[in-house]
């Protein structure tokens, strides 16, 4: 069965203004096709998700649609625009909100759903920011129930200072950009087939038991 | 064939001097014995390793013997303490000379060494400042060639302000700190065992040369 | 005439809830009237402040107010909870909104209307991400036009893992956290008092002509 | 009497290798001598200085002369390279001696030695990072006694990936980072010399005794 990858746009700006992140997911998006990755995509802001840490914050809220897709999908990537040097706000909301996927783990097992799923970062900005914000993500990403492949990420940032951003510099035209493009897509199918057919095994309510015997701390 | 596991101490202590990281780096150990994982520390401190981004920076020069232990092992943790709410300059200087990896691909598949390896972090300090330090470390991981695994990582730290760190405080007793260090070996364990078993088969070269023929910048 | 300290409490959680930030800001408030500085709080998450990056990002938006009430402040503290091992959410839509005060410079001199204020950060938690939040606020302040005083911050964190947050774990009876919220409040107060008998010179704009004149790019 | 600023070198190169922080720097210098402020350089990494945390690591240890040169300086600027998105090993390292500050407060007062000094940063680098950096040293200058004030850093650096660094890029002819060094030194200069004469009036040390009274943890 096909693989599919899913992005969470994190751009602050709502649909229909241009997004250089969703013209860097498209992209990628080309990449997958390759390697016959179907591929999804959610701007974010273009849902109500509130501000919290629960899969659910009650009404009107859009995130559990949201996270549907995820639980639907092999891979994640998480795609950024760079403010401030380091991801946009958007983004953190976005992470804030796996947060509750710790209260959907399996009963028997302790799993999360998201494990043996693969993640990713994307992000892009005229400047400096991409490497913290790959290092938050990849972190969130680790502690949600997802693996990090080799070299799970690609970004665009121009030179010091204001200046075109992805589509008016091209940077689908630039080659350190693509490779890291073309390995991230490469690398992460690889690794989610991998997993489906040997997925973790850990019995995370086990482990805990174990954990809690040689403690004297119990949360 | 045993999976090998090596962790790099990154305290700024010379041996024999007390160290925090180190106690709780034999905590790790233990877990990986239930699961007949060989384990090896090296304090890296010991060793004279220079300043420098290349797999070896010349005379006297110690960091080669350690990159071959991390070549010759399965899983590597990078384990710190924390300085100024991050890693130590010990830690940074070793995430710097791993860049020599890309140096060392293989000519033909453009892998490095380090591909199919499993990476992971401890962070122990008296507070603040365990997941800045992971997530620098994660990002690391993955662009020198490592697959992260889920959960990958452990820590512990106390309130803030001054306090006692690992040893004093008991976080071999600490149960948070405890099931996070089961999850990971367990974690890494599996991964490293499955990506023995089903190597990525990324050719980086023909990914490169892919991305060329898209991009207008050549490097 | 008395100073004026201004709180952004970027808690996630919007009123009646309970805020721990909002706690750990009545606890700042109280050393800033021993010293006679009025204080005024703004809980950003019950304001409708819009996703984006200028000063006013149009109908319903609410930043506008609460900017107006940044400029008549003489000292600005941002005071954010912990999520994911850094400021939330909301901190960072703050962060992002205060880009607009480039566009508000004043026309002879370039100085932003955020000249001569005083910034500082407060971060509550139940664990670990205090410093990378404070690093992140820091470097904002100083960008969007303030200055930032001796130990200019201070914190509540608790062990590694789930546990009580600031009210419960009695945060306000935490000797390190008040030392450093004194040491941060008359540090605050005595800085804005000289910046405000003595403000900055800086032509912003004939520096850019001068910046200009030596070099090649003129963006 | 004239002011007088201070750069640490903090690149990984041992002298005479070529040093694109210098070259920064001594753009810097220029300006600084615009305004009569005295300037020196200290490259870091050509002098032994030890790991560790306090002002004086015993035998060899070369940390102790420059850190009188910072007593004796009233303007200290942090200037690092990037490697791994961040500051440098060797700039982690000067950041951890600096905790050795806090070992000699002055007996009445409390204050360190750097109380009424300036902190600024410079950060220069073939690509992304900046920003991290700034932000960390930003943190750690205020913890170790110094203001920073309006816009306190210049970085230089390229686009995404491989590329020229400020040397080669002609970063001293890039507007962007030019500007950003000419209100970085005026506003240092203008901050130097207000503090120099109105200091900061804080007694640390009643503080903590008003703090101690309003807690139950003591320390």
């Amino acid at each position: 069965m096909a693989l599919k990858a899913l992005f969470l746009n994190c751009t602050l700006k709502k649909s229909p203004e241009t997004s250089n992140t969703a013209a860097f997911i498209t992209q990628a998006e080309k990449i997958f096709a390759e390697l016959d990755v179907q591929t999804e995509t959610v701007r974010v802001v273009d849902h109500d998700v509130k501000f919290g840490n629960s899969s659910d914050e009650g009404e009107g809220d859009q995130w559990p649609a949201i996270l549907q897709k995820v639980k639907d999908s092999d891979i994640m990537i998480i795609a950024t625009p760079i403010w401030r040097g380091d991801r946009s706000a958007v983004a953190k909301l976005v992470a804030e909100r796996f947060d509750g996927i710790w209260d959907e783990a399996d009963e028997e097992t302790g799993r999360y759903p998201t494990f043996n799923k693969v993640g990713g970062v994307m992000v892009d900005g005229n400047e400096d920011g991409a490497k913290k914000a790959i290092s938050s993500i990849c972190f969130d990403l680790s502690e949600h129930g997802f693996t990090v492949p080799v070299n799970a990420f690609s970004y665009y940032v121009g030179k010091a200072g204001p200046g075109p951003a992805y589509i008016e510099a091209k940077g689908d035209r630039h080659y350190f950009t693509n490779r890291n493009l073309y390995n991230m897509v490469y690398n992460m199918a690889h690794l989610a087939k991998v997993l489906k057919e040997n997925p973790y095994q850990t019995n995370v309510n086990e482990l805990n038991k174990k954990a809690k015997k040689i403690s004297d701390t119990q949360e």
